[in-house]
């Protein structure tokens, strides 16, 4: 097997030789049936810098309609994980059997978990030998893994959050590219609709990274006040789920139900359900104080006039790791408080003396590391930088359409 | 292990890498201490059809004082092995202790030995995992796999017969040209002189294929009554070996040297010394006959007037597989007494119903499959064929040459 992972690492894999290694990681383990009407869609994102776009997305959905059940990960190097944001909410526990999932999902319409034991157990097992072998970085090995967990939630329907660029682990869009598509074949040939959206994360997405942070910037979103950049992207990826499951005629009209979801506060209340279910405490909602707080707080100010050029995310989701809010290894504990809060974006103009972002941690040294990582992240020059698309392509079965969003 | 057998496999190794790894390999055992004066040459050869050269070689060089120290191998799938050869005389054993080839070596210049337990046991243990593995066709697997243990050899030279053509495993000399000058490069950075000549192996060497068959043809050609392209490829051999002994000034001059130890029975004389001393019957070399017999023997006749187009060496060699003179597998036996005597050579002019061959066998039915091999093996037609050279390359530390012999 280990020899099989290197050949695929060095050669990739063949379309019908990729798809009977998702089925026979598929198969490897239980799956729950398939969802009724209406049908289950999920959302998966390959991971970055400040996502926090499943926190929003998963109780706006299920307040739409569209029930998700979303089996999500943990943290890992850089990148953040569903459950780590979650498990900064007093009590939240992301541990349910499958039929307990599958209860709350026919009571709210949505649950978060990790992958039990016995879904897919041979992705576990093959993971442990790519970290051995060096052969994590494959897209169709990528690919076959986050599938073989997807097809098994027993969903209609899946929209893909591709990210590329520095904060991701894909730094190109062209890799992007390969992975969505070879994700959206092999769930098409397995009977599962799939859209992926190609997503930029060469900065990190919303003001907040760290996972408590995160949590409270994700309430404030489903409250109505989300930075822009982590709605557009939220109410992108929520269009495609609508229309996947019929419950929109158009990506306009779809848009119109997202917003009044979160505008009438339904979005939100599906979050306190769900939190309630889930054992944490559904005052959060109303109250995100009540999120672990770190006692050390500095504020970064701008050292020089000009435009912020550019916001790393790879080193702000390295820096965090350092501060104790992520993992190097799968077992490493984690400090949920710990993290920062960005007020500027690339392309912001900032004067000398500014405040610029805002590191909390457990103690002095922990912040100073967060501060001097974040100030090697945050570049500010004269010249205005040009700044990517946040949403650059979008790719279904029948091709891929330009989005430049 | 398995995953870098296979990442080697589909990327190859940079130099430093491939002399890392035949260090490692031949430092995972023991070794002869460098010989003295003269100094130990040897010659390997990488394996082919027909090919008794060994046989050969090594008396004669012993016989004009170039001692030869070799481990050598047994033939698998359609490729022969010098110690099975061997082994076709009576009593002959080739598992000597490295005492007692060392003590051969001081008192008669020679031996023929299998690799023993402790010689490059790494080798050992990554052959079975490339066999498991599919990665045994990896040239610089193959290069580490013979270069660890032709250097635990304690020799100052050795030359390399590297085959290409379809009775041996590179098809193409651009093939045998990269493994010839990975060895070179080894070799030589490890302070043993290399010299590498590329030979066709698209057409037997000589006229016997079979074990028995080809020892009697290695004694008829140790006598002085060998076929051209047999003694062409061991003079051409020898008189490297000599000019790396120091025994000879130039290539002229070496040649005559070989042909005096053939002509005055030196070497024969040499090689039933060595016989002697492994434990065989010694009176092989006047009465060839005393090697097992096949019970059973037809001819094959020209089916058509013409030329001989073309002599398919792998369909031979598989052919004595299926008769039972070789090995599918490592650990089957093998009857010495099966195989066939070609009196034919492409290029040849036959007439029909001229005797072309001579198979034999334990039963009718074996020595049937062996006819209907070689008449598939054996091509005939109105055009006389073009031949490639015998000898094509002389590959050095300094470059290459062509020969075209």
């Amino acid at each position: 097997m280990a020899a099989l992972l290197m050949a695929v690492f060095a050669n990739g894999l063949e379309p019908h030789e990729f798809t009977a290694l998702t089925d026979a990681m598929l198969q490897s383990g239980a799956r729950f049936p398939k969802g009724g009407h209406p049908p289950w869609i999920d959302k998966h994102s390959t991971g970055g810098v400040g996502d926090k776009v499943s926190l929003v997305l998963v109780p706006l959905m299920a307040s739409c309609g569209v029930p998700v059940p979303t089996m999500a990960g943990r943290g890992l190097g850089h990148t953040g994980g569903t459950l780590d944001k979650l498990e900064a909410i007093p009590g939240f526990s992301t541990q349910l059997s499958m039929a307990a999932a599958r209860a709350q999902m026919d009571r709210i319409g949505a649950f978060f978990m990790g992958a039990t034991a016995d879904i897919a157990p041979a992705d576990r097992k093959l993971y442990a030998l790519r970290d051995a072998t060096g052969t994590i970085e494959s897209i169709p090995l990528i690919a076959a893994s986050i599938m073989s967990k997807k097809l098994a939630e027993g969903i209609s329907g899946l929209v893909l959050d591709v990210k590329w660029g520095s904060g991701s682990f894909l730094p190109e869009t062209d890799r992007a590219m390969e992975l969505a598509k070879m994700m959206i074949e092999v769930g098409e040939s397995r009977g599962c609709r799939c859209v992926a959206l190609l997503t930029a994360m060469d900065r990190p997405l919303g003001r907040a990274c760290g996972n408590a942070l995160e949590t409270a910037e994700a309430i404030a979103a489903l409250r109505g006040e989300g930075p822009d950049d982590l709605m557009t992207v939220t109410y992108a990826l929520g269009a495609e789920m609508l229309l996947l499951a019929g419950g929109a005629e158009s990506a306009a009209g779809a848009h119109q139900i997202l917003r009044e979801a979160i505008g009438s506060g339904r979005a939100a209340e599906k979050f306190r359900e769900m939190v309630d279910a889930q054992g944490g405490d559904p005052r959060v909602v109303d109250d995100p104080a009540i999120l672990p707080r770190a006692p050390v707080e500095k504020i970064l100010e701008a050292n020089m006039d000009g435009y912020v050029r550019q916001v790393e995310p790879r080193i702000i989701g390295q820096a965090i790791v350092t501060m104790g809010g992520g993992r190097s290894a799968m077992d490493d504990a984690i400090d949920h408080a710990a993290g920062m809060v960005l007020s500027v974006k690339p392309g912001d103009v900032v004067e000398k003396g500014q405040p610029v972002a805002r590191v909390a941690g457990r103690d002095v040294p922990t912040v100073e590391r967060g501060l001097t990582a974040l100030d090697r992240a945050l570049r500010i020059g004269g010249e205005r930088p040009s700044l990517t698309a946040l949403i650059s392509h979008r790719v279904t079965a029948d091709g891929v359409a330009v989005v430049d969003h």
